[in-house]
């Protein structure tokens, strides 16, 4: 079931390959001003240009088909959708025989029945991200006393930014690819969101987030560290605000506690690569080889901290 | 709402200080043998013993109310309950006004009015656990074709067995408190499990296990290492099995892969210590100090292989 | 899924002829008074006792598991038991073979394998209503701005209660059983509950009458009869405090509009009846003839006026 | 929440007077043959035409935006637009103060802000109903060895279909309008579908049906009738086939019994009538008068059938 949220609820359509992607929004608050100007700001952000990130151009228009009338939401169920229109007729139904390392190719061919779409891995692929990012602009409008920054804090092993362009292309020149880490932060929690079973604030968001093609790991303030520490370097002391200091990353016990809520998120390295990967025939039984053609990111990490916020405010309009 | 999963579908209840704890699961399946005896050996796993942990003692004994017929599942909600005997009347209520630090009583008693509950952290308490160690026997039960595995792999920044002991005893002479992580394995995993959106088999997984008190972290694979490698790295070549190594934790795209699920959780030191901690008194206006009395694990993490275990169970009985 | 409702939500469990039945109730508001003596006046009202009542007789002492400290509700969930006492072991496990007519006998075994649980019917008894009855009264205590009143206004083809118990001895003494209408009314109803898709006030209450043994047509307002009006007879004018009469039953486009909702319910005579019926013998593959035993109300319908109320109160508290 | 389903789950989006009408329907079987002219049959039935029906015309052409390849499902979310184009910029803005009787204006008034989308009574509108025929029509494939068929058997009162048109002259004569009653019959249907608690084969029937704009009654087999039975009279008797009468509507303890599930509808006459009604001012607090022009089926029965054909079809390709 391809929906996330109980009151502000989220439900995405469409193929990277086909007519279009979209998402339909219920719960949405009535009155909201919105319009299609108000996504450009986030669909930038998650557009390639960066060093490193796929050629594929979309114009990724939205058009808002319900929900919203004279600029303002209605309160009634809100459906966008982006046409896709650069779409290359790649033959991705040969991956059904000789799976891509790193895919769902194989997952997916033992689970459905390719043959009925060959094009561009259906469901599973990154253009369906901006479906989630217009949900996102909603979300956000739904939550205005909040403001959202995700950024990348690591990119190929460097928390250094200024080395960054200079590994992307090194991995570029090998036909290789490179993965990082997203650090998020949401300002203005109210206290008190979330539920202690089973529908922890982390919970989730975690959730959310490993919807997310290419995530490897979450972690929550501390984080693993936390796990090395004593009880009292990492217990969170009162004054007269709330925590003085943020080693929980804004929740105790599932429930937010006031602090920003801060967490970090692991991408690996985009799957598609240039370079030669050993992977097998299933339809010759044998060993075989895959160099990967197409427009794909080699770091694909760069343009996914605005898709991180998009995940979290949905689920924060969802708590709230 | 208390509650997790589709198909089968895990509601807990109770509180650590009242009559009893207790889970209703919907959705067993019919005919499964099942009586209380097949709950004492992961019941044991949960239970205080190791160094460092509790001494509060309860016999859990699982009352099996319905659901249950002939020592076999019929295929109705099954309820289980557990009583409480070796309860302290503490008074909790106190919290409310200096809240503990690294708990959720500051977080709980803005979302809630605690007047009426002021025993034990009602539903916060790890005394809940036994009600998912419960259901993770009937999850198991009902999947009988994998095999589960959790340990602890690092106590105390220490991941040498040998050393536990000895710093829990060095952190309970401070009387401070250690974390540690765990990690799951699950073998026999079928192929194609999970959907892409948002139902990957990482959100669900990780949706559980934040519900899990204490976790402040969760991994796949080779988690975040994976984001500091490269994609050639980090790709699991194809042979005639399926991925011929598993940095993927065995989930590519949200979708099992076939290959053993495994993944890591960082579990945070144990909030409640002996140590005094600076808090701020909300009813008075003043910084001040607590130390926690009680029966408290100085590790807790010791006791959470086997829940982890019965999260990911449960997670799985849904997903089956 | 024994499940029902979204904020306010209930789940049955336990069987006829088991340990227990019970219900737990998520999503009950905190602080409402309540103490197992408020449910003794609904569950009297369920219990036999008019003639043409089963002669089986249970104490209904309701056990308050959790959710309750010192007489209040406290947001936690809600679990209550009431105990089997008068279980006699009839062998319901021969109804497999040779299925009464009227009863789920034999979609049940074509469904389950019920020699897992060949006793009583399981959860297809009226036994499993006082677990209805009983939310219904947590229901009532959330919503006390509003008025229940249900009533039977029809019984064995006549709407003269005076004319009721000679109908139910006559039809006792042929060895049969009677049917009836209830109607069921709610003042002081808040505008505006209900969506106009999937979740209309008709839909949410009919959904969960029919889950009451026994229900063969609800009908609102005026009813079937409305379908023979002309609009301008149906339709209800506008006074300035809303609708000048009911013809709607309180409910337009699904939405409430203040009115009192007013809908009747029609029960099926009682299926088990002492006098001879056919039916087929599945196990030997002919014909047969089958004459019920046991304790069993000739006219259930007089005792389902608090369990219509029981399950409206359940719907109006998810929906307020 | 504008949506309906656990497995085939049908969520609708879009106004009457907005850009279009749609549907997006989760957990289509894959591989089912889709295209758009197979939604042309169930179309047309619901489209005007008949004597008493609207002259809105609208071309309905269901466009699909996702979930089908090369004319086949694919198995991923399946999206059906209709865009609109014979609206008429009517300014419903103005029932928001002076309410139509039997409409939904008064309670959503109380309930939203209309004045953010003054057009049409947005989701309230008949027009909505083409989504749910569009979903029944995909509904249906999935359910090939099941044959529907819904027909209206009763309007104005009379039972027999060569009076009707001459009724709804003189109604339409009147300026006033008529309703009529639905029986809808499913043969093939599998034995077992349906859950004790709450989700009896009734309730979800019922809960669907009562979707649809208009119904004021729903039964099911001997329905109300059953009421003044005995039960020797109402039971079926089981043959070696199944039940050998059809007393029941097909349903037995909320289970399907095999034999066909037979219910009837009862809808109430068209509430927008030309002849004056009164109706109260609530903006100048006056009683008043109104005169709905605008172009209203004098008879929308007259269409419903299929509408009742399509949420059976879609509750039982839930359940299925």
């Amino acid at each position: 079931m391809n929906t996330f949220g109980r009151i502000f609820r989220v439900s995405v359509f469409g193929e990277s390959h086909g007519a279009c992607v979209g998402v339909t929004i219920d719960g949405v608050p009535e009155g909201l001003p919105l319009s299609a100007t108000d996504f450009a700001a986030d669909l930038a952000r998650r557009s390639p240009g960066d060093k490193g990130t796929t050629p594929r151009r979309e114009p990724d228009e939205p058009r808002l088909l319900s929900g919203v009338f004279d600029d303002h939401t209605t309160g009634a169920p809100l459906t966008i959708v982006f046409d896709n229109e650069d779409v290359e007729d790649d033959d991705y139904g040969l991956f059904d025989a000789i799976p891509r390392p790193g895919h769902a190719d194989y997952a997916a061919s033992v689970k459905w029945d390719w043959a009925n779409d060959p094009r561009g891995g259906g469901m599973f692929s990154g253009r369906m991200t901006v479906a989630l990012v217009a949900a996102g602009v909603v979300a956000k409008k739904a939550l205005d006393s909040l403001s959202f920054d995700a950024k990348l804090v690591r990119l190929g092993g460097s928390d250094d930014p200024k080395e960054w362009d200079s590994l992307v292309e090194k991995a570029a020149a090998d036909g290789d690819s490179l993965g990082g880490i997203v650090e998020c932060r949401v300002e203005g929690m109210p206290i008190g969101l979330g539920e202690p079973f089973f529908d922890s604030v982390e919970s989730l968001i975690s959730h959310a987030v490993f919807s997310i093609p290419g995530v490897r790991g979450i972690e929550f303030g501390d984080g693993f560290a936390a796990s090395d520490m004593r009880g009292s370097q990492h217990n969170d002391p009162f004054g007269a605000d709330g925590p003085a200091k943020n080693g929980s990353g804004g929740v105790n016990g599932g429930l937010s506690n006031g602090a920003p809520l801060v967490f970090r998120v692991a991408f690996k390295p985009t799957s598609s690569i240039a370079k030669s990967q050993r992977t097998w025939n299933f339809k010759d039984g044998r060993q075989d080889t895959l160099e990967i053609k197409g427009r794909h990111d080699v770091c694909f990490v760069r343009r996914t901290p605005v898709i991180v916020e998009a995940v979290t405010a949905i689920v924060l309009a969802d708590l709230v």
